[in-house]
């Protein structure tokens, strides 16, 4: 079949500006977090509340992608950082170039933390590199606990697991136990971050899982330059 | 780019294997439904149920889609009917070939129904016809109200939303009236079916549905012969 040697153009060159963001990410001291998960999963709602906990001087800003409508920017945008939807029009995921053009408008210098949040899909995007620092895969309670079986390479890639919508435990048969085994079986020692974004509850632990990323790339960027 | 010609080059051999399936279910006057919805939507739970519903001598079967594992199949071949898993390991939708393949073994002059669950997936299962009657959209409550705008491709090729989970309502932020307008604007008069596979409610509405395709096959085949 002549499908591949396509493919592998197509995945070269979203490979080659993922590593030339990355390097200018990394030049900047920037961390750059790739937010994945299905339709509905809360990817929109965890970026709200995390906002929401920064300061406003704080130096983050957020691009959001979808195949249409500009709804997440629009909820986003209401926390006063800049905010900027890319729409696919079709396309199941975000490739980099995509990233590279939505970054022309805003100076790196002025960026600390950057959240991409992905199309809801948890298969295609898994595939494309944004020159992000790390992936975050996030699985909602009502989703089931089988799905890092199910779809392996997005819990392989990703650097943590945030469990979603605990508050939902009580209403829904999904075993947090099983989920979090699942997700080790795909992904030895994968971290995993349980909370909900309706309560609130448990974000503490996604805020200090942030704050340890940053601390991280704050060192790498030192080690860089040594 | 180059990649249009190639696209277009794999989608018009599933649009012609499509075809042929199409034309081959038509003959054996098969129902033959495509299940779409993200991961966790409850695809395999509505057939779960569905299954549960028929009785022991009903000419029903069903293939069943994913990434990788055959969970579903595993949980779908309890009730007795032919099921087989399609593993398509890696790739994030059903194509036309695959289901001709999975076919080869089971004579259609067997069957009346035939039931296709896709990839989870609310993106790129809409690209690939499968020969199928109708495609079904499963959409869960706990997913959100405005997932027919964002992926609007799905629900505009579907002749049903199921809207499942209804049970969790009390629990969630999900406004059904939005819902249904939201699909009604990218497809207007689609039908729409609110039920829950935990709980049992609404069942009968899908049954009922169900129930008139099979007339309406029935109705298509006479007209065809006639």
């Amino acid at each position: 079949m002549n499908r591949v040697p396509l493919v592998k153009k197509v995945l070269s060159e979203n490979a080659r500006i993922a590593a030339e963001l990355r390097e200018r990410f990394l030049e900047h001291d920037i961390l750059c977090l790739n937010i994945l998960g299905s339709p509905g999963a809360g990817k929109t709602s965890l970026l709200e509340r995390t906002l929401q906990g920064f300061a406003p001087g704080d130096r983050v800003a957020v691009l959001t992608g979808d195949i249409q409508t500009d709804n997440d920017a629009a909820r986003l945008a209401r926390f006063g950082f800049p905010v900027r939807q890319i729409t696919t029009g079709g396309t199941c995921h975000l490739e980099a170039k995509m990233i590279e053009r939505a970054l022309e408008v805003w100076p790196l210098a002025d960026l600390d933390v950057l959240f991409i949040e992905n199309v809801g899909n948890l298969v295609c995007p898994a595939g494309y590199d944004l020159g992000e620092t790390s992936k975050v895969v996030v699985l909602s309670a009502a989703e089931g606990d089988d799905k890092p079986l199910k779809y392996p390479s997005m819990f392989f890639k990703s650097s943590l697991m945030v469990l979603n919508k605990i508050d939902l435990l009580p209403h829904v048969a999904f075993d947090v136990a099983a989920a979090r085994t699942n997700a080790h079986r795909v992904h030895p020692g994968m971290d995993v971050v349980e909370l909900s974004c309706t309560t609130g509850e448990g974000f503490d632990r996604w805020r200090d899982w942030l704050h340890k990323q940053r601390e991280l790339r704050d060192a790498e960027m030192i080690a860089g330059i040594a």
